[in-house]
């Protein structure tokens, strides 16, 4: 059976332990580490008992071991390293990651510092220990978005990708046209709610988006391009009265990522956009229309974030590795 | 190089050897049979010759050859089986599937008869031989919805899977309701644009939608079932005056296709549904919204049908086979 070690137990580690439990999937968790502890069993931990011990103490095991002790020991096959997102420096999850590569583990990760920072030098890592990196759960939670571009479409040419990348601009932007609440209105709202977080600065002023439009380009586009060569205009000066403008001409506004491979071209800006058009998902929704040569233009929707949705895309990731890469009893 | 016999040389064909031909796909035609004859070069075909041969002469090589006579030569690795469906027998497509199967060929298919009458066999067959059998072409054209589901979202349950998923009857709908045109003059149109056949049956008595909703119920649900079990009402019935009534409801008619795999129950029927609901696709689009436990609700929309739009599929499952299965030089 595939042997997994979890790193980070937060709301995604915790939802992928809870999913595994309760499914038959062939896949047992040999280790799991958060923040301050870990806890570790080569012949499989009992996951519920796991939860159970972060939700009444906070840890899941013994303090003075971590993350990294876990990923020395090595008696797992693959990393699952869902540890928050440092969009600058990648770290901690950066080095969980070369470090269980350099031992010929697989990899699954949610976490979008690493994957934007460093994808090529970790994609020839993995190349070069005969293992492989998947990171579905980066871009758009559960819409399988970089399966479809890299299997299911992988024989066209991409002309354009296009969508709403972040659930909680386009939570705050439909309140705002729905309800005609102010910017500051919607955002509180979405706070309450848990869509934003308490320093919305990188969903409002368009760098969660940018970020994933960069995942984007390093790893189907082969664009090798930073965060700097995204242009970003955010939500955060977008009026009622806008909005009221918008609607008098039947349309809305919608904060749009954008790449054009061939023109290099990678923008996150808010966009008129005619209300029946596609794109104009609501609420929390992300939507995502590719243009390509062969298959037309192919639209995937649905939701962006949230522990269960970023599961799915961990266990999407962990069962293809156990059904194409992992052979073992 | 990995090497491919197509089987059909319609417009489906042509399309893929276009695709290839343009492409630096690493993927190698070594033979090409149509309806009344065939080319084979273990060496690699000109493709762009064989495609000038079958524009001038109705045919790509040798009478007398045929499909068989390359099956049974060997000199490729997947055979591209993509002759005409026969919903009924499957014929002549599952004898060459199963001979390419029983000699270890990989097999890519758009064609829908065989995989909706025999897939637990054909797969048990590929399994045996060690080899594989890909079908995303034969549902909803370019949208790569079996990939999402057997891959992406392979970790969700799906509780309830439904949408458009024949384009015909979409386009015909879209213009009585667009144009107050009647079902016949919607239908004379499509004709004439080359959206519907001679004999348009299969497609607006809904049984083309039913074929594809039997072909994922068996082959993703695993629920052995076959036409017979899908309950189906076609779109010929519907009048200009029906969709005028839901008109002044702000709603729509669309044929809709859905399966409920824990109930068992497969329909296909027109709905009446809000224009602003997220399957109202218009012309000859496709859409599809998967209800899963984990990753909520997705939808994918995109062209169902076409020659290119075909050929993508194909070429999905074909670089998936050349990356993942077959390793030759």
């Amino acid at each position: 059976m595939m042997r997994l070690a979890i790193i980070g137990f937060g709301s995604v580690g915790r939802g992928v332990a809870a999913a595994i439990a309760e499914k038959s999937l062939d896949l047992e968790v040999t280790a799991v580490a958060d923040s301050r502890s870990a806890v570790t069993d080569p012949d499989g931990l009992d996951l519920l008992a796991v939860l159970d011990a972060k939700e009444k103490t906070g840890k899941v095991g013994s303090e003075g071991v971590g993350a990294m002790d876990v990923i020395r020991d090595g008696r797992f096959d693959v990393l699952v390293e869902v540890t928050p997102t440092n969009a600058l420096t990648g770290e901690p999850a950066l080095g969980y990651i070369e470090a269980a590569l350099a031992a010929s583990k697989y990899v699954v990760t949610s976490n979008k510092g690493p994957i934007a920072l460093k994808y090529p030098a970790l994609a020839a890592l993995a190349r070069q220990h005969g293992v492989e990196l998947r990171y579905e759960a980066t871009v758009c939670g559960a819409i399988p978005i970089i399966n479809a571009l890299k299997t299911g479409l992988a024989g066209n040419r991409i002309e354009r990708l296009y969508g709403i990348l972040n659930g909680t601009c386009n939570y705050i932007l439909t309140r705002m046209a729905d309800e005609g609440l102010s910017y500051q209105q919607a955002l509180l709202e979405a706070r309450e709610l848990g869509y934003a977080e308490a320093d919305p600065t990188y969903d409002v002023k368009g760098i969660d988006p940018a970020i994933k439009l960069v995942i984007l380009a390093n790893t189907v586009f082969d664009m090798n391009v930073s965060l700097d060569d995204v242009s970003i205009t955010g939500i955060d000066a977008i009026t009622t009265d806008a909005l009221a403008l918008a609607d008098e001409q039947d349309c809305t506004i919608r904060l749009i990522g954008e790449i054009i491979p061939s023109k290099r071209i990678m923008r996150v800006s808010p966009r008129l956009l005619s209300k029946d058009h596609q794109l104009v998902v609501h609420n929390t929704l992300n939507a995502v229309t590719v243009e390509t040569d062969l298959a037309g233009d192919i639209t995937m929707i649905g939701r962006g974030a949230g522990s269960m949705e970023t599961a799915s895309a961990i266990i999407g990731d962990l069962l293809f590795i156990r059904d194409h890469h992992v052979k073992r009893t």
